[in-house]
């Protein structure tokens, strides 16, 4: 296999770095020997783990070695989850955030994947690669999985005073991603609003409802907050502010019933007591079940969310992403590279024609 | 028992009206015969819907005759969940939602209860009964109880387009609503923002978290949209779009989640055949306890939102509501009067000095 292109991964960024994050890279690795994969970020501590890791992956007593198409490349610093984000990216130059983007603004790499501080992923990959040409503003895609169907929320917070521009383009971004990763064929997109009918909203849901039936998009009309788990669209359009509320409720709302059927399950008492132990095997299924529950509402599970505008592919993956999430991370990074995303987003918003002036 | 005051309801307004405005409205009258409650809407069919819940309530073979307290008050129009608000209200002279209105509007009533059109309500409570002396717009306040404790967000679909006093009007109003209706002492005031840091937000949230810390209010700074369901605050304030995303956000998720975890009780095989018997009585225990968990979910059980702001007591309930829910908006109004909780709202403001001039 001829090594086609390199990956740069955020070593350090992640509840869980750089172990799960070395862990997923090396996993990631196996499975994409004609990508380099670039581990960004404090050296030493890199080498540990990457040691660790093949000691664990091979036969008790041997070590598994490291796939050959892993680098280190050095970053001194790191950006904290709770760094401002600017700031940090000023005073802590050479950061692993900085290095791994600077790394895909020079085209040694194609792509850049963090879970780290989001506020700096999107800081740097705006201030280190720009934005493509027709783009205004970047914007985060998530993809939601608790509904019948996976669908795009597009910003979920990179950009938090979107114009009806903004979310044109988002909605033509995420469409070709959906096209791309989720390979849904015709993205059906929804206008994030308070209710279906065209008139309803706000001053920015009702300019952007109009705009949005004047493009070639595959445009529903507005979407109401329940329709999000119900499978009547792919993608789903907000301001970032909204999204990103939407996010946390969802991710909140989640956690908590889990945890109340959880409860619920665990005060159910058996008819009789001879089926104390049946009674322990359903529970045991059940809590299977749960778990499977809580990974399909885990959107880190998916291999993180695009910052999509950007010049470059920039994946962000949840905080608490483990190895697998990571190694989905740099999955979906790949596609992104060979399916030419920013390509085709380019083209289609220069034939949209909304993009010569940025406000 | 000497008759205090009136209340209006809105027979023709929901889902399953009037039928289950009817009985709620009946068991009401049971359980508070000190107060009237006035039914509004077609006197023909809330006469019949009155006779089958004598009959029904009574004896096998005997009515239980109507308690003395309810009355109907004729009105001749259907405003429907579907129409357009200000168009209906424009047209359908006369409607259940105008009458009733109308009779907090003369004091003929001292507060309203609906399950129909919202937004025809906030339009007739807006028009008819006006805003409180001091009061800008209008919120509608939900109260959640999925959290570890209930929390009350307004906005949550009143007023699109809000601006930092509103939300600081807001702020106050739900703390004397939550003081009063669901006895917190010192209500924990929180703004939803997507950050907890101060200067995170948008600008109307930047705006709005400065203006917070000047009042008295127990503000408690900035809250994350996980943190509605975690117990750390008691009222929530958000613009009404946000409010109203956030609101059918959760109901569509609750439900998605209930339904997700039915299923996967439903596939859940016992580990031998023999305890299939077992395991039919702890599924029906689970069952149970699921219908617990939905109803936890459903705001309509805990008696409405009420429009906070107009001059009279307006209660929302959910086009959902079956008798109980009607019969827990009618106690909420009532509590809602007797707290006299415009009046200290009013008082409030004027002591803030924020709503001198109507922008």
């Amino acid at each position: 296999l001829s090594v086609s292109f390199a990956i740069a991964i955020d070593a350090m960024g992640g509840d869980h770095a750089p172990r799960e994050v070395v862990r997923g890279a090396v996993e990631a690795a196996r499975l994409n020997q004609d990508v380099r994969l670039l581990l960004v970020g404090q050296a030493e501590k890199i080498r540990r783990e990457l040691e660790s890791a093949e000691l664990e992956s091979g036969e008790p007593g041997s070590a598994r070695p490291r796939p050959g198409n892993i680098e280190v490349v050095p970053a001194e610093h790191v950006i904290e989850m709770s760094d401002s984000p600017i700031e940090a990216l000023r005073k802590k130059k050479g950061s692993s955030i900085e290095v791994g983007t600077r790394l895909v603004h020079t085209g040694d790499a194609l792509a850049m994947v963090s879970a780290g501080n989001t506020g700096a992923c999107v800081a740097a990959a705006t201030l280190f690669l720009g934005l493509l040409p027709e783009v205004r503003r970047a914007g985060i895609a998530v993809s939601f999985h608790a509904g019948k169907s996976p669908v795009v929320v597009i910003d979920v917070g990179a950009n938090v005073s979107s114009k009806p521009e903004h979310l044109i383009q988002y909605g033509v971004m995420a469409s070709h991603y959906a096209r791309s990763v989720l390979r849904i064929e015709s993205p059906r997109v929804g206008l994030l609003n308070i209710g279906e009918e065209d008139e309803k909203g706000n001053s920015l849901t009702k300019s952007t409802h109009n705009l949005f039936k004047k493009t070639a998009l595959n445009f529903l009309g507005n979407v109401e907050g329940v329709e999000i788990f119900k499978g009547v669209c792919d993608v789903v359009v907000c301001d970032g502010f909204v999204g990103n509320i939407v996010l946390k409720v969802s991710e909140g709302l989640a956690e908590r019933l889990v945890d109340l059927f959880q409860t619920t399950l665990e005060r159910v008492e058996p008819a009789d007591p001879a089926s104390e132990s049946s009674r322990g095997s359903i529970q045991k299924h059940v809590q299977g079940a749960l778990s499977n529950l809580r990974a399909k509402l885990d959107y880190s599970e998916y291999g993180g969310a695009p910052l999509l505008g950007v010049n470059g592919v920039m994946i962000i993956a949840h905080g608490r992403s483990d190895s697998k999430a990571i190694a989905n991370a740099i999955r979906v990074a790949r596609r992104m590279v060979e399916m030419d995303v920013n390509k085709h987003i380019t083209e289609e918003l220069q034939a949209l024609g909304l993009g010569v002036s940025r406000q």
